[in-house]
């Protein structure tokens, strides 16, 4: 794999609905593969689909994890099959004590810490799997700063896929001991995040057959933060809440959580409704708020470590 | 709540299908209360049912946690409305690559890990919830040696219960935060944990209105053991396994879990058919495997720490 323009052979229906890659900037497409920012302008590339006809009725009959919403994603038909950790469906608990604690009626809690290595990133993961599975991809890799690393390495070794992750060399123990569980190949990097990330793209763009999940399989990859989203959806009895508060993170999955409603109402599994989506941040680290609250448009990046 | 004979009222269908308390080892029977010792022997009361009608139709249609099989356990029909943590209907998960090395064809590992609160206990901690809110407990309380902690901690919490939970003052710190999370009433015992439990036996025998989970409620409690059969049997498409490798821990599990296959079998909800069931115990603390290696009755105690 690489992120040159060379013509590949995928199988048939190996990302599903899936058609091609639309940058979000200019609209620029181009086809499906490990391919990350457009070729015009750079801007980041996203899934273009063409839905079939999808059923509540088909969903609830599926499994009770993110497959059953494998109509809406890129990956294939048969994708229960292929050794996978079988995240999602985790549950939605109705908050009352903190909601009554804050006046809110009806507060819901969904709880991904029970996904299998007990964060969301399984959801992501699971998707960038499949479509390096399907991309002929010989390494599955990620820069992280922990919680990516368990998931990769954790659905790398269900899958039997090698599995690369790389780490800021200052991560706390326990992190670093749940990636290592999984993977022989467990790399410290004498920086941080960034310089991470930055090692990652590097060999993303000169090594062939690495996929990166959030690099160059990245358009995949966010996709699975929209099965939150359809859950959410789903366990509410299929209706949109009012409002939402999702971290803001890399800022992908409130964009995402909004696209999975927005598919919803477009394929008429929901009723359109007014809601607001809320991101939030931790205030140890909180520069898209800081901006937000001075009213700028500029995020100053902020620098733990 | 007390462990003495006083007759109290419990709401009509309190405690489901179960109709009374059977004593293991002479048969006598009492009535379903707070009592964990035969009032004849001492020997351990175990709940005794009428089941009705159950077939695997009304199980499927149930939800995706425990309460699936109400109509097997200890608790009232209206259960699910009480909040409580949902726990259960975790992952079977095919281990393929495990399975190859050790040359088995078809092997699963049911992972609880993905339950609440990371272990089983919290499906124990349920039923006995139930049972501590329909005989009016005004306190829900545990010795623990860390995830029984946590488990009682975070369920009190959620039905807003005030919990008291009992440990080794020299249990380790993470396990310590967890539980210190969910309540106020952490207390640290200057002892290990048969000094911890000694104290628990105490406060249940003298003070009127506490149920500890895994003393006098631990008939009902240990019930709750009973859904990991139950959730195998299913997931495996209402079949039984050949062979089962349970952890030994207290011992309660592994004859819970062929108590539940029993069941099913009676009910006609699964074909019967020979099985064995083993009890796998770590090497570190391991004076059941040891007794059965030595061919002798005689457990000698091994005491870490």
């Amino acid at each position: 794999m690489s992120i040159t323009t060379e013509v590949r052979t995928v199988r048939e229906g190996a990302f599903g609905p899936a058609t091609q890659l639309v940058c979000r900037e200019c609209g620029t497409t181009r086809e499906l593969g490990p391919h990350y920012a457009c070729h015009e302008c750079f801007g980041p590339l996203e899934i273009g689909y063409e839905f079939g006809q999808v059923t509540r009725e088909q969903i609830e009959a599926g499994p009770a994890n993110i497959w059953r919403y494998k109509a809406l994603l890129p990956v294939p038909d048969d994708i229960e099959s292929s050794p996978n950790l079988e995240p999602g469906f985790t549950r939605l608990l109705k908050a009352r004590n903190l909601g009554a604690q804050l006046g809110i009626d009806r507060l819901w809690v969904k709880d991904d810490s029970t996904n299998p290595t007990n964060s969301f990133k399984d959801r992501v993961v699971a998707i960038a799997l499949s479509a390096a599975r399907e991309l002929d991809a010989k390494v599955f890799a990620c820069p992280s700063t922990g919680n990516l690393a368990n998931a990769v390495a954790a659905a790398g070794a269900r899958a039997g896929i090698r599995t690369v992750v790389f780490i800021p060399s200052n991560l706390e123990t326990p992190k670093q001991v749940n990636s290592a569980v999984f993977t022989e190949n467990l790399v410290a990097v004498d920086g941080n995040y960034d310089d991470v990330n930055k090692l990652a793209s590097e060999i993303a763009g000169e090594e062939d057959g690495w996929a990166f999940v959030n690099v160059n399989v990245r358009p995949f990859y966010a996709e699975g933060s929209k099965t939150l989203g359809y859950e959410i959806a789903e366990q509410l009895g299929w209706r949109l809440p009012d409002q939402i508060v999702i971290p803001v993170a890399s800022g992908s999955q409130l964009t995402k959580v909004h696209k999975a409603f927005q598919e919803l109402v477009t394929l008429g599994l929901v009723e359109d409704k007014p809601y607001k989506v809320f991101g939030a941040q931790a205030e140890g680290c909180n520069p898209v708020a800081t901006a937000f609250k001075d009213g700028v448009d500029a995020i100053r990046p902020v620098k733990p470590d």
